[in-house]
């Protein structure tokens, strides 16, 4: 087990995507994605992820060093962004931002993004908006992997959708989920171990639950909820590849033959409550809203009730203080994805050497 | 039972309430409302519902004729609208078509009604949007009546939620429902009836399912999909008063107190795709999502998935049909309630008279 600082985990990734070919600003957006998703305990978004996805999406075509996204619409307060070849949490970092500038303009912004490479942790882009005094909303596709509700094959994403909300004295309110039962991550990781899936994950063909990892490959995913679920995963293949005409629930999103049609669709909203009740007020309400929770009757044995968000805040801040674990299996994940990309070996020995 | 036209149930909701004192637009807008609701089969939102508590409302002079929405923000996409007074409905309706508005010059519009009165079936203020070629969002905060994640005591509202898009050839996508595992309408019908509580709606106060509807009075509702709709519950509240600065979960609404923070809060949003993608292309993409969903592999013993808000339109085009059956203790309801504001009788016998 390796243990990195914020600080040596944040050159890691940088010297990594620097090496393969991306300027020192796409590479730092990159790590700046990766670096909080393993602070605050995000594993299936970090280190491990976003360095293996980058270098594969380069060496594919896919992701681009210098390509930027251009409008192909834009009004006060919306945009169409098209993102072909854009390091995803470039292109998802920008679309935040517009946004962000939108919103402080007219109480509202949305951008949707298509042609999009993977942009890692939509929760870092929702607390990009909350580290802006605003509420924010990131809602992403994904291919095929669950059944729409009444039926047992892939037709829906696992769908992410993240919100953040900034709070008078506490870290913002923070959520990040997949409309699935279980995110797309979690089942990899359950699969890997070889546990038991638990029931109500994955469904087979008849609508029985699938429970045995070495046979779930054949299974589906199911809704987070049930139809509720279910429509909320439909909403955000509507509003993002829908949106923007590139994608619907049922068609393939980075592997989708149609280059106009291929890559992440996602939407990206911020709100500014300066222009509804005003900045202060609304982060004294949400300070408030945290405190009902907290006094809210816990279930035998808990402390407390958490809000969202609080329990990766926790970690990130004790993981700010004793660094980032990193297990040995996601190491090895990663040197081997370097060698994959036949960059030196000495990039990652060296990157988390002290500094 | 009786069964009624959709034009006799609209001219007896709205000869209720215009002798109640509402003018006949008021009246109009409310019958609107609640008709959608009974043609969809959601009589918890229907006839039931508008009559008794428009006239309790006006009774306790918290609904007055002439009451108008006010603006206290405005913006090109955004608005704070005020409706202290005003008919649950039309403040309703005038906020989403406010929305629509905005949609329609900037993409997006966001409106955010506090010290409403209580608007009824979210959906319909949604199929406005649809009607008008957009996206339609609505979501409502309510008194606490449900635990969040990880607690047994009440803080989070049922906070409905609702969306519609509208499709090429089909009637648009149209989700309703709580945040909650059952709405507080399914809860009242459950223990009317005397039977048992479904496990998973109610917690008791160490975190066991209640099921014993004579014991359920002191139970809490519990969130759709843990932690999730748990969440979800969280951004309504949020997006809603704590946006306006009037409550949060754990505040009441319609009993607040606090005059300028009483009533309901609600965010309405509407999204032009003619901005995005193209309002041509989005219907196209909205008829392939439903494709996808009507192709996917059901359930044994089922035709095929439904797409959300499909069983409701299917009801709506029989009831235009047929008619809308009224059952009997609901039918008592109404006379009772207009018996209670001294109206004549007669209005809901002539009413219901063929035309």
């Amino acid at each position: 087990m390796q243990t990195l600082t914020e600080a040596q985990m944040t050159r890691l990734v940088e010297s990594v995507l620097r090496a393969a070919g991306l300027s020192q600003a796409e590479a730092a957006a990159c790590a700046a994605a990766s670096v909080f998703a393993d602070l605050r305990g995000a594993a299936t978004h970090g280190l491990v992820y976003i360095v293996p996805r980058t270098l594969e999406s380069i060496a594919a075509g896919k992701t681009v060093s210098g390509a930027r996204p251009t409008l192909r619409k834009e009004t006060g307060a919306a945009a169409l962004m098209k993102a072909a070849g854009v390091p995803g949490p470039v292109a998802g970092r920008e679309a935040m931002l517009l946004a962000v500038r939108k919103a402080k303009e007219q109480g509202i912004g949305a951008v949707n993004m298509f042609n999009g490479n993977p942009i890692g942790l939509l929760g870092y882009y929702a607390n990009l908006a909350a580290s802006e005094k605003m509420i924010g909303i990131v809602m992403a596709n994904t291919a095929p992997a669950a059944a729409p509700h009444g039926a047992t094959s892939a037709v829906l994403g696992t769908n992410p959708f993240a919100y953040a909300a900034p709070s008078r004295d506490s870290h913002p309110v923070l959520f990040d989920a997949a409309t699935t039962v279980a995110s797309a991550g979690k089942l990899m990781q359950v699969r890997r171990q070889g546990v038991p899936v638990p029931a109500g994950w994955l469904t087979d063909a008849a609508g029985n639950p699938v429970t045995d990892a070495a046979h779930a490959k054949g299974a589906v995913m199911l809704p987070c909820g049930g139809h509720k679920g279910s429509a909320l995963a439909i909403l955000i293949h509507l509003l993002t590849g829908g949106l923007s005409g590139t994608s619907v629930g049922g068609e393939e999103t980075h592997d989708n033959p149609d280059p106009a049609r291929r890559g992440q669709g996602a939407l990206f909203l911020a709100i500014d409550p300066e222009l509804f009740g005003g900045s202060a007020v609304f982060e004294t309400m949400v300070e408030r809203q945290i405190g009902f929770i907290h006094a809210a009757r816990p279930l035998p044995g808990k402390d407390h009730a958490l809000y969202p968000g609080e329990r990766g805040w926790a970690e990130l801040d004790a993981r700010r203080q004793r660094g980032i674990p990193v297990p040995d299996e996601d190491w090895k994940l990663v040197v081997e994805a370097v060698a994959a990309a036949k960059l030196p070996a000495d990039l990652v020995a060296s990157a988390s050497a002290p500094a």
